[in-house]
């Protein structure tokens, strides 16, 4: 089996994020890692997008029970009707989990990999956790750019 | 988007439904189709067997959050760790639902298919249903062979 | 904690449906049971109604993540978002399922509580299981009434 | 329908997490809400005792499909068997949600709530979140006692 990396982000995004989700997608499909994402807009399209143009396989975990707004670059759509609660099932999918940018939904993933605390999670971008001493809540691997995301999950070094 | 046929049945099963099972794997992979299973033992063994023996692709819905007890055919592997409740994102994915042999969850796999009433759900082997009156209830699509269900999907007609 | 009876039953019922289920709803309360059902319209409402006639306590296990819908019978809503997968909660959440009529989502319940395995599961009208032979498949209990369908639980034997 | 209280937090939690938490299910109960709860121990389990003690109902929505584990002080368990995606349920059954002490299940229980954005979350204790300049992210109300967190749940004043 190859390997499985999620990749976890908001669908309204910045430039930045968007930009950083295509080219984590290119470099994860040159490493013949099956991208899995939200299979919807913002940055689970990007990741597709740039997949998928590098000729990889992504599997878009949909909340709807059916295709409706399915981004046009998966693979393979997982339609679970389950709603946010698709979001474990992505998490629980990666062999690593990459979380670009931030929102409430995208928070939710990180928390929940990090929670599950088998697979390394690295943070592109996005929000910043302190405890109530205002320290740095450790574990989360951070990054800067996309080559730096995919050598920090480890997973290829 | 490649055509997406899921294949439900017992994970205890007869020899007929692993045969049925085997070659069904084997008639979606030829005809290009993505396998989607429930990914542990018996029908869904063999399904995706059958399936990788043709170089096809084979998606594994786990129950567990983890890969324990996953079949080693499978490309993709989904750990939900929602429990039995995976089986609504098996007979969601299907752009048909084939069901071999009998089990209370294969049958519960049948009915969710047949209430979601967008694909087609063709039964090969396993329990009937009759109402109060003893007529058989309608809408399932009965086979007796896997090219006949294959064919009763109506996908390659 | 007080006893948990799930019922379950189609939102497309007969008239007979109705009146049993809304009688069972009474008996249950009446020995203190906590109803839980699916919370919208049909079999749902009428065991709630019932219920609550009768004093008793019932809890709503929506598939929607809102109330929308929701009959206004029930003490408690669990507006759970899974969709369908709701189905795989109702029946975890009974010491006893009572499946009052026939549809594709019931008998999906029915199925899920069978496989269960866990609690007795009594059946009050509905569709029949036979397998490859013709015979009936074994396990479910039988009534023709509500009295019966209480009694058959053996909860208050 | 009475009020219903979503109340979040750790299993393993802080002396002061503990006295908030019991704190919160006996103003809870006083004021006729009902406590949905995780069920088990630490936090759920503090704020299932003081609201069982001031003679209210609590709701525990468990992980698993069985109630092993669940604390003695449920009115009623409902053993989802869907894993940590019950959080999204919890969250879902609140008319305000309330979120005492720090861990990543309950950040993505306060991330879930805040996406879903229905109904006031309330913080009190635990981590501190920031957006990549450094300010405080918005949205979430916070407080220091439970008197005051039920205060800005909105529902009493």
């Amino acid at each position: 089996m190859a390997v499985q990396v999620s990749v976890c982000g908001p669908r309204d995004c910045t430039e930045d994020d968007r930009r950083h989700a295509r080219e984590l997608g290119r470099l994860l499909a040159e490493r013949g890692a099956v991208v899995i994402c939200g299979g919807y807009t913002g940055v689970m399209a990007e990741v597709a997008a740039g997949a998928r143009a590098a000729g990889g396989t992504v599997v878009g975990i949909l909340s709807r029970a059916d295709r409706e707004g399915a981004n046009p670059d998966l693979t393979i759509a997982i339609p679970t009707g389950v709603g946010e609660a698709r979001n474990n099932i992505i998490v629980n999918s990666g062999d690593a989990v990459i979380v670009v940018g931030g929102s409430w939904g995208t928070l939710s993933e990180l928390a929940l990999a990090m929670r599950r605390g088998r697979a390394p999670v690295v943070q592109l971008g996005g929000w910043r956790l302190h405890d109530q001493d205002g320290n740095p809540v450790p574990g989360i691997r951070h990054a800067t750019t996309p080559e730096e995301a995919i050598r920090r999950t480890g997973l290829w070094s």
